[in-house]
């Protein structure tokens, strides 16, 4: 795999099929340029999803990520291709992706998009009580 | 679009219409006058919407707002006239408003008032394990 | 309205009653006295309603509060006494309140008590993902 | 009731039995011994209940926590214990006891114990949008 | 003293002015005009002085904040002049103004200016160990 | 039980099997070798079961934890792995495990895998209010 | 002691009086009134001190606190006549109190008094890293 | 001013040159490559400075940071350019550029560079009490 | 060393005494009996040193802690007998016990009592701009 | 550079050795055995350094970490050591190793060791009013 940016996306199978898991990627190191300035934008990527035959790379999804840098994209728009792309190269059950844009405006802007595999359903939720986390250090 | 407050708003269409997906803004800057006192009032307004085929323009988000700035509100009507307006300019599947008043009397308030398509059912959600945020640098 | 202590609650008509539509207030100045020890009790309110006809009014809310400072109350009852009070002056579709005692014994007590108007329901949530608070200025 | 450590539970009256409401108390001065190396273990306990006809004192509470201090108990057991003492005095129509025990062995465990009483059964619950506590005063 | 914006700032006799004492007011209601653009700029105020012979009155201050609501104002600018008029009330021996600006071209902007009376020196700071805030209530 | 890394998982018999209850475990020790460069891996991992006639022994979960020390695993593979081994020793009524793994080319990787016994359902789960924890003392 | 309101402050030799040595304490229950509007007002105290010959009684602190609760008193000159009631009894080497008062017209004041017995100078501060505080459980 | 990336820097009169007072700016849209992979490098700056006879413009800040993005740099060289360049233009009495690097390799990287006119000297700093941020709102 | 409570401490040669280095120790489970009431106390424990030739067991430590549980104690007179002890055993350059207690009577107390070595005198500390810790992982 | 762990350190020219100016880098990753239990250690490393002609590869700072995996180390020689190794190789003006372990014992050890060269001199610190970070982003 070549350490340039593409849209390319490596898959690898998923070593566990026959189970529902959740696999959920921070990605802070998102730009490209705005369509009507020029001016570059940033985000923050959340991605959550649950797979099916396939995971992603992670190297791949950084070069991915990177493709976008010199590409003009409106904040809907491209939030709403990168699930695209991400749902054909793996295919899953459930892909969620969450683009938490810098400040434009003064106005924060958040974008979330999710795919869901036809005829795929959920497994009831286990709601167990919540615990927050803290640093594996103190002082 | 002219740099004057306007209670008109610009929309562009949605991208995506095929999919329900979620827009969330952060909008600090919302400040008018108590009709009581002639005082002003300061609000963070957070806007929360599914697009059916539009969606808010940023910039023209951003000089609505400011036309409040003179103009006599209360608390609950106003933030009831704005997902009024953003309705009748969106048409959205979902809107909820949520405005976070600065202290009065010693007393916080937020209003939230939500809008639903009629006939919109919003798909079940799929729940995940929730993480938290953390900054991107350290130190 | 006299800027006096009082039982009497004060309401103006809700602008928009075709909505259900929610109201968050956070009252931090509650105090009253311990029926046993006559030492006094503090505590923080959280008052969550979604109008009927009636809305409360701020300061009306704030002379109410202030009427306990001087009366003997425990936790569990004046919780529920004053959701009955703001029930009877708001008749609203429903109501919570969270009142958090400030530590005694070494312990913290939290009473939360809700109020259903009866026949009323709930529209089903629209559940979003969620989003975190953060100041509206840096450094 | 003498200040002195007791299993022994107080009770008074539900001052609303006709209402089913919350009851919230954190108790952080946990302590017993652990029956495999004689070492004191340490625990904070949060305790949640709805309340039928009666409620507990809070110094009665407090003793009934501090008669642990030199008795041998292993986590889950005495979680469990608790919650049957807690049970029986109270005849709740909810409890919930949660125990955040200090760092052993490099590993943080809690333990999560419900009772239900038969055949009540929980008001479908009012989902509200949440709002985090912050600080009563600045600086 | 009318209820109304105004540059008079009314102040009050300093009850102790034998001892060197510190007075902090956070002020987060700050707005004026771009000068530039004719759009609305927010900022939080934070007040730090020492008072000699005279202190601010608290509702004076809020009035005087408010007086800019309609002005035209560079950030620099503002701030710096904020502490000439609050220097020609008070007559402070110190006295420190910290403008925290709300975002503007993706970029955080806070300005801190302070006056000092001449001939006047700071005690040497006694240094203790520092502690925390944190909340009145728990849960 | 020895102190050295095993794969063994030493068992005790479940004090109150009467009962679902829900133990809560978080260990952030983990490290193993990444397959493709030999370099360490890290993360946090978080423990949440009901269990059935078992529980797991906290040093024996610490001796299993290390035994991935000098082993190479990826990601998903051995988080879905670990859940297939407490699950073999456990036969727990439910059990979920969640790897926080330390960031690797920029992004955070977290893993969410979940085993639930055939036949068995959750209670209805009932909710209450949340309330958040604080440090047990101040300053 | 008897457990009423009083403005006599009961005190305790010094166990350590060969050395200085800081005594930091949290108090947030104070309550007073307005001299200009009658309403009730608040505050969180901090109190800070080097003792000499004198501790303050705890309980005696706390009754003392109290017998503000029906007195008129403005921000500047209560703190100050609190330290002055302090230092009469105490004679500390040092002392400091800072009032954080909940907020009024939307301004968050605190003010912060000290006292220097006479000749008496701190060491020089042995100046080390700082570490910050973090729950003792997790989760 | 054209909206163009440039090294050339816009700067303004100090409108208040005959005090020292501090401008704080936090920028988080820094990026540029990786001299040795080509790979994107991002961080956060934070500049401190006390103006001279100048100051420096927003949006030329906005430029001259864009204006790296395709530029090859060193973390600990680009933080010194950027000191000397912004030093050349406003000839501060003091500035401080502090770096925060997103991590790379698993580990967090901070470069803090500084300059100091020659012959100019600090006021000797007036320490008070610090107050920490809190939100503008609550809820 | 037995485990088994002890007012003996175990000491370590330091292993590299040319040089002044700082340890911080947080130990969170401290328990004693008050002197009046007969009641568990409980604090969390925060010891900095210098060591001079000698370095303090962890285990010992925690032992000597455990010294206490059953032992009738003042918060000021143990945190300075603390001091004592380890002094005598450690014979440090420098030492620093922040003993902070929990609630009692609605008031936080925190002790902080230090010793140095008769002739010994810090380095001039070398000042850096501070970074705050946060978690190593994310979500 | 080979990626195997490796005591040797990689150090490059510093780009501006005129200047005194400050590296701060976390570590998160570190982890040895304990010399009397065989058992794995953790700890976060912070390393502060002022460079003078050098400064240290990122990379090759992450093989020499991963070098101690296998090794003994008491926490506070292996502190000691890592600054004599990075020292040799860096021949800083200034440098200091912030080592934070993961809990044992139930206690948590922080070890804090510097380096100055011989007859460098910090430059006075200039002294500004401090800013806390917050997330790029908001929701
Ligand atoms: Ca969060
Ligand atoms: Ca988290
Ligand atoms: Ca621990
Ligand atoms: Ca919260
Ligand atoms: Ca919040
Ligand atoms: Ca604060
Ligand atoms: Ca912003
Ligand atoms: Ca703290
Ligand atoms: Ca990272
Ligand atoms: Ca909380
Ligand atoms: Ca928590
Ligand atoms: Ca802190
Ligand atoms: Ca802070
Ligand atoms: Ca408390
Ligand atoms: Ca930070
Ligand atoms: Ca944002």
């Amino acid at each position: 795999m070549p350490s340039r940016p593409t849209k390319e996306l490596e898959i690898f199978p998923n070593p566990t099929p026959a189970r529902d898991y959740h696999i959920h990627m921070e990605i802070p190191e998102f730009t490209c340029l705005c369509p009507k300035t020029g001016q570059p934008d940033f985000a923050t990527l959340i991605l959550d999803y649950i797979p099916d035959k396939r995971c992603i790379e992670l190297k791949s999804l950084k070069l991915y990520i990177w493709s976008y840098r010199n590409e003009n994209a409106f904040h809907e728009a491209v939030t709403n291709r990168i699930v695209d792309d991400l749902t054909a190269a793996l295919k899953p059950r459930y892909l969620r992706l969450t683009a938490k844009f810098f400040v434009r405006g003064g106005i924060f802007t958040n974008i979330i998009v999710e795919h869901r595999k036809s005829g795929w359903k959920p497994l009831p939720l286990v709601e167990l009580g919540k615990f927050e986390g803290q640093s594996t250090t103190r002082g």
